[in-house]
């Protein structure tokens, strides 16, 4: 793969994105409109009214993915440019999956106030700001400033795109498994980003704070550490758990966010009767699938593999919610949107499937149940579902300055957009 | 005009530049090299060799057009949103001139080291930078502290663009009136970012510093004005003039980079003979080409209007000036370069016109002379002459990180961009 990887990225044009224009430029009357002098007019109109920005400019459907390379992919601080195929190859997602145009935007700035100060300075640029591959805890801070700061929506993906698909494994298999959200011991191995937005958001679909256990790479995370950050300690537990191992005793849920085999055959099997693990790490799970459903086949499973089933991959996430964001022009995304975009992807999943998607996987046939529990990322009916739950919980939850156009105007919209 | 400019930029999809994929984005295939788990690898190579990063992604294909809003064309500072529609379309030019990708980066930051210290961060994301429409003075000190500060070209092309297809306009009208350059005694009106470019570069092809005299708002600039800011300070001349009209008088060369009708028929009476105008201020130049030319029958005339002879338009540098400076990877634009652009402009207006050229333009046909003494902006040979004349430059100069590969074979290399 190395070698088909390097080749693809530099065969010319070099990298994987560019820029083109969506006007005819044919002749100097063309080139009169989109530049001097008839431009003079669009730029009049948006001085009047401000909101017009959105009319005569690319603004409401582009997409700042911006990162300052501390935390890319597995690869940890390996700066912004070494961080940039990432960033281009996110961008490529987005236009394929939901017709959105981004730049990636690399910054050198460690310092998270420097970084945020920037991001804030871009704003008449974007529609949007993804937030890409920024290490925990400056990245919460980071967001956190970020929304407070600006008027267009602010999203770090690796926290909330993560916990949202995580979330819609969770609500289907508690579909199959018939427990009760109040009743679940969750266990979440890995407190970064990732995790600490994955113990946020399943609180919101009935899982208890206090039981939820996080373990970084010291361990359980409790009352008696003193090693905690501010964002942990909102996590701390009075238990005797020290380890994974004590601590997955009796849990019905794993979620790993963190590295390959950090779990034992012996961690899964003191699992509660049913249990549910998501072994998110990636390119390798923190067990492996087959070996985690040989020792306890009443298991459910997912990964972050393409490979194996239920892929818990953000691309099922973020395209959709921006693409709902952006189109009610909403300020913030908020808890209401995570939420919507979760549920929409469980209820996805829980209907039939078209042959066009078993087609697009080799004639692979996906009926609910414990290894089809998230639809698969080249299912067409994502965008059609996700994007208009997400831009009618912006609606709802009063952050949208456009109204609802209602799902059929939309969705008319959204196919419109993906054939041209 | 308004309207059909306002139509054209408010079509779906708005604005006038979009996002796409450069590479096959068909399968799960594809998806894995452009994105997890295939694109760690150009992130690790480039950890290893920063270099590479203009091997495995497009930044050295890719240019920031970067603003503050504070003087969107000739309408002031009507903030970056409003510049917004500008941006997009000079990402328009240097994409159908020259094949180069353009972000448009619209920075919400009047305070010059802010907008700096914003600029200067995103270096990881760009192959150079173009700065825009930024308010004289203080353009002058942001171009010349990022320049400092980073690493990859910097180019204020309201300053230096228009110098140069000025200067290459002046080579010729000297071919045309035989005039020494150290003889002439030039005129320019308009002290900001273009006027005092043109003064400073036309050094270069030999008029004499005691010769150009700059006008500003107040009047002409000399040395009992206590009102100068330190870039006009100068420029300042000892002399009685004190009036445009005073200081025209037998003047050789006339630049106009102010406002309409500033220049009157006796102006233009009292000039030296065979006189030179380039009366550029749009869209109304500073006297009508058809006046000046009645008066003056002798005159050399250009504007910046594209229904008269003599078009002097940016679009003639910057596509091509950052063609060859990203191409053998300038560290700089220097004063070598843009020398060779116009240099390379003027030769390309002495020779013959293919009929291509002619049928761009319903038919009309060019010939050497006073009213076709710059090359046409549809004329596509532009970019096979200047680009290869500024890369060589950058060579020559010691500015380029990579070699020359000849006239030849870098020709070829842009024939092929220019298909693809």
């Amino acid at each position: 793969m190395r070698e088909k990887s390097l080749e693809y990225h530099s065969l010319h044009p070099k990298g994987k994105i560019q820029v083109v224009p969506t006007k005819p430029t044919r002749d100097s009357f063309d080139l009169s409109l989109a530049y001097s002098p008839g431009v003079a007019y669009p730029c009049l109109e948006i001085k009047e009214n401000p909101d017009l920005v959105y009319e005569y400019t690319n603004k409401g459907n582009l997409v700042g993915i911006i990162t300052n390379g501390t935390a890319i992919l597995g690869l940890g601080d390996i700066g912004p440019a070494a961080g940039k195929p990432v960033m281009e190859g996110k961008a490529v997602l987005f236009k394929k999956f939901a017709g959105i145009d981004v730049f990636d935007i690399e910054v050198d700035a460690k310092d998270p106030d420097d970084f945020i100060k920037t991001v804030k300075m871009l704003e008449p640029t974007f529609g949007g700001i993804n937030l890409e591959d920024i290490k925990a805890p400056e990245s919460f801070y980071i967001e956190e400033e970020l929304i407070k700061a600006m008027n267009i929506p602010v999203f770090h993906d690796d926290q909330h795109g993560t916990a949202i698909i995580t979330v819609a494994g969770l609500l289907n298999a508690f579909e199959i498994n018939k427990k009760r959200p109040s009743d679940v011991k969750l266990v979440v191995c890995g407190a970064g980003a990732a995790g600490i937005a994955i113990a946020e958001l399943v609180q919101h679909i009935g899982i208890r704070k206090e039981h939820i256990f996080l373990v970084d790479t010291k361990g359980v995370i409790h009352t008696e550490r003193t090693d905690l950050n501010s964002t942990k300690q909102k996590y701390v537990q009075k238990t005797n758990a020290r380890t994974l191992a004590d601590v997955m005793q009796d849990a019905d849920i794993f979620v790993g966010v963190s590295v390959a085999d950090m779990v034992t055959e012996d961690m899964v099997k003191s699992m509660a009767p049913n249990p549910v693990i998501f072994a998110l790490a990636n390119p390798d799970p923190e067990i492996p699938y087959a070996v985690a459903k040989k020792v306890r086949p009443d298991i459910i499973m997912g990964t972050g593999r393409s490979d194996m089933p239920n892929q818990v991959n953000n691309v099922l996430g973020f395209p959709f919610i921006f693409r709902g964001a952006l189109d009610v022009r909403a300020k913030h995304i908020t808890l209401e949107m995570k939420l919507a975009a979760a549920r929409a992807l469980a209820e996805l999943a829980r209907m039939d499937v078209p042959d066009a998607v078993s087609l697009a996987y080799g004639g692979e046939k996906f009926v609910f149940g414990p290894d089809y529990l998230i639809p698969k990322p080249f299912d067409q009916r994502v965008l059609y579902h996700v994007a208009p739950a997400v831009a009618e919980a912006a609606v709802q939850s009063g952050t949208a300055r456009r109204p609802y156009p209602g799902r059929e105007n939309y969705v008319s919209f959204l196919e419109g957009l993906m054939r041209s």
